[in-house]
């Protein structure tokens, strides 16, 4: 008993691990094999790793260059002061979020032709993925400094957040015109709905209690499919859900 | 045009500062009159103001002596450290939170006799009390301290955030019980929902691109509305909503 509890576990944290729609060693995505940008993602690797674990204010550039291997002054070169530092890991992070979700649309949704299960898929990739440590330390980064750098972290949401609601809005209109949904008057806030009522619930217990107050394995199904229901119920072709 | 757009967005304002379920000054709440309830009280509205606009690692204990007309040890007799003077302000916030939304729920729900006016007022006043600035850099302190200090966060999560949802999910059942919605089979889920249809897109904008992107006037009837019309097509009486 206790060992299939912990085999459940086991394949839980293994299966959201390979959901992550992000993760840290993403951060760095630097070409070339020269010196330099050898060192631009080392530092950068060290850096995210030190920003998302103690945020701004707690980061100290001392551990950055040790964590990376080089002196301080290196760090300084490569990348002048702290904030300029915040600004590339943070920046970095915003087209590989959007990606992975894109991706996310097109592997539950464009090929779907049952919009139930497909909502559903989705749903639960939203969950496995969005709530993993790295995504939800990042995630408590960019809110915690917003009104220091409103402009890295407003282009952040601009391009990364935002943007990824977008497209699903327009993976939400394709399944319309494939016949799986009803006309959407408004598709980005249709898609913001689908999002606040898969991930309000988990989001904010995550964001206020801590990391750590992750979903439970048995929440994940229930959130999902409830969530389903009230989106088909008001966008699906059936007229109502039960 | 220019005067009635400049009355207009102060009308807004207004209307906001008074809808707000939560204000600063709100987080002293000591009795008595004597000179030390009088210190704490001091401390305690500097240390507020000195929190939300700093955050944790960016606040000074000189600054908030300062503001409060103290002396520094003077705030160290009367809270230990800052840790604890955190938990404080944080911990007595979370209380009048829930008041506000337990009351905003009585005004809007509870004497309602139709579902979708109701709905679409208690919308109104999460969008008109939930992202005035001062609440906005409350959420953003306590997430980005979430996992320095996740006794204290989770337990504003539990007695102030979960709770009024929970006390929504009552309200909702009582509105069940007068013949306005469905049987609700998890009615604190059916409140998240409704919560997350209407502030996913403006709280996460906020959060994520700071506090000054708060909602824009026209933006608020519209997410009110259609959040109502969503969560009635799953949960109101007419089976389905156009």
């Amino acid at each position: 008993m206790i060992f299939e509890e912990a085999q459940k576990e086991e394949e839980f944290v293994d299966q959201r691990q390979r959901a992550a729609v992000w993760q840290p060693e993403q951060a760095v995505s630097i070409e070339g094999e020269g010196r330099t940008p050898r060192k631009r993602r080392a530092i950068l690797a060290a850096a995210t790793e030190v920003f998302l674990q103690h945020g701004y204010m707690g980061a100290s550039m001392d551990e950055v260059a040790a964590k990376a291997g080089v002196s301080k002054q290196t760090v300084y070169k490569q990348f002048e002061n702290k904030e300029r530092l915040f600004a590339e890991i943070v920046l970095g992070t915003s087209d590989q979020l959007l990606d992975g979700l894109v991706q996310a649309y097109a592997e539950t949704l464009d090929e779907a032709t049952d919009a139930r299960e497909a909502l559903r898929a989705l749903a639960r990739r939203f969950l496995d993925s969005l709530t993993t440590g790295s995504v939800l330390q990042l995630r408590r980064l960019v809110i915690a400094e917003a009104d220091r750098f409103p402009e890295v972290c407003g282009s952040w949401f601009t391009s990364g957040f935002e943007r990824s609601l977008v497209a699903l809005g327009e993976a939400l209109t394709r399944m319309t015109e494939r016949g799986l949904l009803r006309e959407l008057s408004d598709p980005t806030l249709a898609a913001y709905q689908f999002a606040g009522l898969v991930m309000y619930k988990p989001m904010n217990r995550a964001m206020f209690a801590g990391t750590a107050a992750g979903p439970v394995p048995g929440e994940l199904d229930k959130l999902a499919d409830q969530a389903t229901e009230v989106f088909l119920a008001a966008y699906g072709l059936e007229g109502s859900a039960s």
